[in-house]
């Protein structure tokens, strides 16, 4: 499937949702650091959240909010604090987050979910971020998309964000979304931030089914450095202003439509929060071909996208081809180890699980590249899966030797 | 249990055992890279061997003759080459080890064990490695049990062997061991080479239950970087020299005191390995206490220890508790987040799952020791357990990044 991508589009591209921004001096000075994403018509909710069992604050109101089944007007997330490990206090500063947002808006607090990112265990400074929220709202407005993005980064180099158009049943529909990353990335509901929006008409639950899909597929295939934070957050807003008849039916031709650019949406944003992990200086992407099912084309193709001394032997561009089928040795995956072959790039460095005698300087050319493509073959079925890493450098050990101050 | 540690000793320690070494030149020159460890006495072995699919032929090779259970005469160890992803040839050079080490020493190949450890995927050089073991065979001797443990080494900056003695029925009884670990440390067979040697007299059965209960407390709870690798390799070898009646019974006090003394040797192996992970500059000890059962306990202490962003915290003396409870909260380990303490060394950090304000300086000098201690009280039942691992450092990236060449 084609898709058409809105050069320079987010959260603002589908119809109907605004964006706003403020510098509410949370942790960082000089940059934004709070948004508020609404949608102008109601809208339906539906999320996936960190496995974690200190979910944050932020993430618990999420939930309840979404259970509560009151449709979704937007979004309010801040960074520079994650609120979690702040108990009760916590809990309150969240609603009250929503309830800011709600008031400045208009609409329910209950209408609002939330995320947060930056350091745990630290409470939400109230007052800056109140008047954080109050003057994202009034700044609401079509061209502060990109401004959102920026606003939830944290130790990200670069914002990142991506917009779709597709075709369903004639009508035109949108997909925006922005997304922040860089560490504790990992499987397991890839340990970030994603926000998406749609012009699109669906059900909360076809929704919800589509997002479950689409974040198995992306972000819980993106590995950092194998932690899964407290406040992994991945939502969707659907204001149904595309026109579209009603998706209510996940058989039909529609939902599998607005299914497949969902997932191209998150797979956007999940290849840019690998890219952009940590310290990284590549892109590390694992495709397994072949595999008995599809369970073990994914656990083979995380397995090695998240092993250190693989992600090390990138950085030092080292075809160290050993590494990446000792990886897969423990990936717990099914294959037999004298069948598989494992190409970098397209040069083949190890065949029926023996090494070749590869050209060493032409598998360096490959592993200097951005990106660095392992292909797997395990010769055990029919099954594929890709995950996406980064490589592991002296930046990252720097970054994390003193992140809270 | 008090365990009378014999200062210097090594596999010699224990009565009837001798060893020599050799500089093969495998891969590292003008070093010792080469040892055989030799029973004057017909021995009982057992082992436990890395999970990984990819099982280096010397693993294989060991796997088959203590299933022979023909008896054990020694262990023939190189480092330089892990004689893993080699196929056939693979498999006849590691049995060519065993064959050569029987020659010189006049027993059977099948009497031998065989580990290897180093780059994977690169064939041993046989005749190399067949002189070195003859030159081994002449040299064997009780004092040279040092010289072994150097042996073995890979990027290890220091040897590590131990022995203990213990008193059972009146008899001493010895244990004596070696190990190298550096990278690829992890659960799951702790992924180094141990080689342990003792004099008690036990049978085949009780040594190998023994071994597997050792395993666990010590080399499996040991995690630098969470390679698991191809060559992960414990045994141990029971000559029957210090004359107590023979253990056959695993709930017989005998075998008790035996296993705890085991235990004791593979538990200060492991903590040498930790505390010389590859670039490390401290050994970091988690201790899980008050967990709903053992497993729990190991679990959460595993998880701790195993996390990259903690390691670089600890490498960065940056009491960064959130991410302490943050890499419990994906333990998969069963709690309740709102009861959890976390202690760095004596001083209390987060109390009920919620960060203390407590003394950063104090904090600071805690975690500028050699060896830090994180306890963390689960209070949610009665067990404990303990993992080891190591800071994550600038040093471990370089290493790493270019092991190869």
């Amino acid at each position: 499937m084609e898709f058409a991508v809105v050069k320079g589009g987010g959260v603002t591209t589908p119809r109907g949702f605004t964006a706003g921004v403020a510098e509410a001096g949370i942790k960082y000075q000089g940059r934004y650091d709070l948004a508020l994403v609404v949608s102008e018509d109601p809208a339906v909710g539906a999320g996936v959240f960190t496995t974690n069992k200190f979910a944050a604050a932020p993430v618990q109101v999420s939930r309840q909010h979404l259970a509560a089944k009151t449709g979704c007007r937007g979004f309010v997330v801040n960074s520079g604090c994650a609120n979690a490990c702040t108990g009760q206090e916590g809990l309150a500063a969240a609603k009250m987050m929503t309830k800011v947002a709600a008031e400045v808006t208009g609409y329910q607090p209950e209408e609002f979910l939330v995320a947060s990112t930056g350091v745990i265990g630290v409470n939400l400074p109230i007052e800056k971020v109140q008047q954080g929220i109050r003057e994202a709202g009034r700044s609401l407005s079509y061209e502060r998309g990109s401004l959102a993005a920026q606003a939830i980064m944290t130790t990200d180099t670069r914002a990142k964000e991506i917009a779709l158009q597709i075709e369903i049943e004639g009508k035109k529909v949108s997909l925006g979304g922005m997304a922040k990353g860089s560490g504790m990335i990992h499987p397991n509901m890839a340990t970030m931030l994603g926000l998406v929006t749609t012009d699109v008409a669906i059900t909360g639950e076809c929704l919800q089914q589509a997002l479950v899909m689409a974040n198995e597929e992306s972000f819980n295939m993106v590995t950092i450095d194998g932690d899964t934070s407290t406040n992994d957050t991945l939502v969707v807003l659907a204001n149904g202003r595309a026109g579209n008849t009603l998706i209510e039916d996940v058989q039909s031709t529609a939902f599998r439509l607005f299914s497949e650019a969902l997932c191209e949406v998150c797979l956007s944003l999940a290849k840019m929060i690998a890219g952009d992990g940590e310290g990284a200086t590549k892109l590390l992407e694992v495709k397994v071909i072949n595999a008995p099912s599809l369970v073990d084309a994914r656990k083979a193709a995380r397995s090695v996208a998240g092993s250190s001394l693989v992600k090390a032997a990138i950085f030092g561009k080292d075809a160290n081809w050993g590494r990446i089928v000792c990886a897969l040795g423990y990936s717990g995956a099914e294959f037999e180890p004298d069948s598989v072959d494992v190409y970098l790039g397209e040069l083949l460095v190890a065949q029926k699980g023996r090494g070749l005698d590869f050209n060493e300087a032409e598998a360096r050319k490959i592993l200097a590249k951005d990106e660095v493509l392992i292909i797997i073959d395990l010769k055990a079925g029919t099954f594929a899966g890709r995950a996406w890493g980064c490589d592991l450098s002296y930046e990252y050990v720097k970054i994390n030797a003193d992140y809270r101050s």
